[in-house]
């Protein structure tokens, strides 16, 4: 570990985060990010634009009364609009009303754009910056200046982009940024132009990346590689357009490939559920194919022996699983035997016998489902539930005694779905229906809500996912679907399976094992608490 | 552009893509996939592995009757089991039995690996390389040898790895590729190491790359600049864990950021619909934020002025999308222009009436809808459906009055699925009910009962693919579903689309579609004899 130079990481989830397709937050949701950033590591945190929305406003005031163990708050904002009026600027005044220690703001270096876009002359366009900072620098305010459009600018006009970070420096700014705005900058660029700039500039260089060539994560490195120590980005890299650089590779990659040092104690081990947390508290479905955080980042499947992998997984895997919290998984395909299994059944945590015969036993039921259509890669609560009732474990936390299911619609454009079930828990029977959008959504009520009468804790869990792939190519509607369903109770997700010529019985399959899963885990498992 | 050093593309989504969880494909959908690689511009098509399963086998066998135009068919295995038993390996055999014009081999090139795992000494290790390629290409076969974990053998022992890519080209191999199997060497490594070999190796050199560090396309193109010519991975970057390289970002960025040629023509702007080609033949939800090809790729969302987007593109996108066949989205929704309405027309041998007027509010019917979350891509017989209902030609033969649909099951395993319909077709109704596998199909058998007394030649009319795909993230059972419906009367086929929260009213819409489609083909345009 190199002990000078420590990188600074700065995290902008909440404001370019949030300008990704889909992406909406409260403050409340940008409140609890903001807590968890703060514990995971994050040195400063970008909470928004005060003099955009009203909202971000609002997030500023009220982020004051949070404990931060370590964390410095950000506000964002652009320069002033006129050189001759910045002490009367109204976004430069709302940045200073945030009270923030932190304020970053964004200014022009591409010739092109200040001169097309703003009419500027080149000393107007410095003055600006320089002006702004200094206004900002002199409350107090440590000042981040982001260089907009910096490597198109630099490209087009190197002595003028230049010349807008001196002005910053000159201004007092503790950190210029270089941002690729469009993302569209090869790595080998970057580090040549952060090495050009950094014989110019003598404070902090940032880098601040976009993922539109899939080059967001090595864009950043190559700059650090040249000098760069602080480097913003976002957790899953959510973003406007492809996405900013993503916070969740770069840390990994700086610490384990890099060896590099942060400027404070970063929680890697924490990196997984962080990811995950904030794409829940997004409503985004979770990357599986996501580098170092994503359920599939080490997961194996046919064509490696399972033995191999556990002997060496220094042969399989570039680090190790647990060092960004994430773990090692063996995918249950039809090309998997035992060893699989077994493997399988120890990374669940559950003893299996030793007796060759059960397992062999085993392997055919699974293997029989398989054939059947079932899939368990990407249903792992069903595999347990499987595995816990084999081993005798009750698994079954209530049964499905009757379900019928009306569905109606006339010409008139009116539609009527309807469930109707009996679910039977112990001795006793709870009757009950539930109508909703289609038959699937009104099964998934009744059942809820003829289970929520014994079991008041399901209401936690809801649905995060339902995926339907027909199966085989030559049935048409009397071919086989596979049900996927991926619940959530708000801090793990599971998923599970059904399948059936008839997609509702696939769907109930698959709701049943969700709910039956997690209620194991809490009554049997006492993993979380029970409300 | 440079006018030699052509870069050739080598696809290996059939192969090394199908070890991605959930990835599966049948043998048809391969050969399909095939031929979209070959229209595209690929130079070698990795098609499998015969010596690893006989799907493999049949796929190999089965290409051969396809007509392309320029793709190479690659067969993969590994080199031979032992040195002194080359000629009689039954995988190496296997691979000429292919009887494709390329075969790639991989072998081992870091010492560990070969020492530890497979216990051979260095020189019986390059004599299995040089020995399997060899007798390969005595039988008149390309031989592209994949150097299994080259980056990191090469870390561990430089001697010995280049020695196997040595043995390898003694051997006559026409490609060496340097493989970073576990896809968590940096891009500077990649560059470096590329660059030493190209010292020792006077023969193409080849790059395969894994995505485990987010890194897959930066260090691809990293062994471009150190002088590789072949490029491997697989199209949405699809593979194990997280994935192969991203061709879709790899192919736009070495033509469109390096300039570079590729050795045969590539269409470039086919990208976007070659990807989501494979996304669908996969069932795979398209990633919206891929880089080039994503649906959010070129869409701006709120704090960017939608008027200077569109005065200077190059402010806010890195490249023109519509040289990688994607399109600038300013508002949330995915929309087609007048234009590309004209065009399909025309296509479809519509004639469009020449007024902008009508135009304009078909463009916005068709937004709307999509919107809404049909897609017309993939459903085109539904598209002409609406244009010519819209040009006043009818276009429906029949409607739906009323319709119910009853489902049961019971704890005893017995299952009942019942369809009730009223079909109207001028003045006649017809009630009729049908059972059925299931809700969908019990519709689909009703609404072919009720019309086969007014048209019994659809009789003729059989489904041959359903497949239903969950619209949004969020809404668990809830969300929207659209169902696709291709269907064939035995001499073309054509498919309808339909959406709905409810997934049997979005069957019922698809079906109806079908028959419709194929009842105006036989009554109005006579394309083939009504039975």
């Amino acid at each position: 570990m190199k002990t000078v130079n420590k990188i600074e990481l700065f995290d902008t989830t909440l404001r370019d985060g949030t300008q990704g397709e889909g992406v909406n937050l409260s403050i409340a949701d940008k409140l609890m990010i903001t807590e968890k950033l703060d514990e995971f590591g994050i040195d400063i945190i970008e909470g928004g634009w005060p003099g955009s929305n009203p909202k971000d406003e609002e997030y500023f005031q009220k982020v004051k009364s949070l404990k931060l163990k370590n964390a410095k708050i950000c506000a964002f904002g652009s320069t002033a609009r006129f050189p001759d009026k910045i002490e009367s600027d109204n976004n430069l005044n709302k940045l200073v009303e945030a009270g923030t220690p932190y304020v970053s703001i964004f200014g022009k270096t591409w010739r092109f754009h200040s001169r097309e876009s703003l009419g500027l002359t080149d000393a107007q366009n410095a003055e600006l910056i320089h002006g702004s900072v200094k206004y900002l620098t002199g409350k107090g305010i440590n000042v981040i200046f982001d260089a907009e459009h910096f490597f198109d600018g630099y490209k087009d006009n190197p002595e003028f982009a230049v010349n807008m970070l001196k002005a910053a420096e000159n201004g007092g700014a503790s950190t210029v940024v270089l941002c690729d705005t469009n993302g569209g900058t090869l790595p080998e660029e970057i580090y040549n132009i952060t090495s050009e700039v950094k014989k110019h500039i003598s404070k902090t260089i940032g880098i601040h990346c976009h993922n539109d060539g899939e080059l967001g994560v090595a864009n950043s490195l190559a700059a650090v590689r040249a000098g760069a120590l602080h480097v913003q980005g976002t957790i899953n890299g959510v973003g406007e357009r492809v996405g900013n650089a993503n916070l969740c590779s770069i840390i990994p990659n700086l610490m384990l490939k890099l060896k590099l040092e942060t400027k404070s104690n970063v929680n890697l081990e924490h990196l997984t559920s962080l990811s995950h947390y904030v794409y829940e508290m997004m409503n985004l479905v979770p990357n599986s194919r996501a580098a170092f955080i994503g359920k599939s980042a080490f997961a194996h499947k046919g064509g490696i022996h399972v033995s191999s992998v556990l002997k060496n997984s220094r042969m399989y895997e570039h680090i190790n699983p647990q060092a960004v919290g994430n773990k090692q998984r063996v995918i249950v395909s039809d090309l998997s035997g035992q060893s699989n299994i077994r493997y399988k059944a120890k990374e669940l945590g559950i003893e299996l016998p030793d007796k060759q015969e059960f397992s062999k036993k085993f392997v055919q039921s699974i293997k029989s489902l398989e054939y059947e259509g079932f899939q368990f890669d990407g249903a792992e609560a069903s595999f347990e539930l499987l595995l816990r009732e084999e081993l005798g474990e009750k698994s079954s936390f209530f049964e499905i005694v009757y379900s019928k299911i009306n569905v109606m619609f006339n010409d008139n454009g009116e539609e009527y779905s309807e469930a109707v079930l009996k679910v039977q828990v112990d001795e006793k029977v709870e009757h009950t229906a539930a109508d909703g959008d289609g038959p699937v959504n009104a099964l998934d009520r009744a059942l809820r809500k003829a289970l929520v009468t014994f079991y008041p804790e399901i209401s936690k869990i809801h649905l995060i996912d339902y995926k339907v792939r027909v199966l085989g190519d030559s049935d048409g509607t009397a071919a086989k679907v596979r049900v996927l369903i991926e619940s959530s109770d708000g801090e793990a997700t599971w998923s599970t399976v059904g399948v059936s010529e008839n997609i509702i019985r696939a769907s109930l399959q698959a709701l049943s094992d969700s709910l039956n899963y997690k209620l194991y885990q809490w009554h049997k498992l006492n993993t979380a608490r029970v409300i």
